[in-house]
């Protein structure tokens, strides 16, 4: 199984609304993760994309990022999200598709501390595009534990 | 049909997510509103309430909030979420329950501003409160335009 077909077992398995949302991992190459869900069980009274779901699909991103990275640096931790922002800059009126690539550097910094310490933050900002610009841009700190 | 059945009705018809989540409208009071939803639905993987569920619920209850309050002034306007924060201060494990009333002066203000030029913004609290803690702080600023 892949790293990212694992991701969306463990997803649909252990968060139920993530399979009610059609949430599917869209892409992973070892640096960019990419989740996508459909709009149809995601729509709002304007028939574009709920902000909830927005949301919800954001926080996962950075979590599912997270959550490979993790495994392939080895290390099986409890990961969190401890508070969030989020603005929404335009509607999503079809499959909505969030992206999360983390700063390189900031990542390192978070992994080291990590392993000397049993537990690390890292900030990451995922982005959700729509038609090539930015819809909604989300941005949340996560708290990753032994 | 009670206002508090009303609202109930449209969040399930609008945004089928709220359905999926099992949300219903818990009380009502004029100034007061609250929103509840099981946590079978709404898990993660430590079987306490998923972060996308808790803001889905919060950003309902401010939504649900200004759709009451809107109906009373007699006033059929769009509600929208343009951009808000989340802070998880406690894993809820039970039943989640979110509470919204806004600041009076600052609702009779965005009235005032919305009756006159057609469109206003308003930042609302919601908590979700757990065994008399507040678990969860979120904020959000809605604009409503006609």
């Amino acid at each position: 199984m892949t790293a990212a077909a694992e991701l969306e077992r463990v997803l649909h398995e252990e968060i139920p609304l993530s399979r009610a949302m059609g949430i599917h991992v869209a892409g992973y190459d070892g640096s960019k993760l990419r989740l996508a869900a459909p709009l149809a069980p995601n729509t709002n009274h304007k028939s574009t994309a709920f902000g909830g779901s927005l949301y919800s699909l954001a926080v996962l991103c950075g979590w599912g990022l997270l959550h490979l990275k993790l495994r392939e640096a080895g290390l099986r931790k409890h990961i969190v999200i401890q508070e969030s922002s989020i603005r929404y800059l335009l509607p999503v009126d079809g499959e909505m598709m969030a992206e999360c690539r983390p700063d390189e550097t900031a990542f390192a910094r978070f992994l080291s501390t990590l392993k000397k310490h049993g537990r690390s933050r890292l900030a990451l900002n995922v982005v959700i595009m729509q038609n090539g610009r930015p819809a909604v841009e989300f941005s949340g700190r996560y708290v990753v534990h032994g």
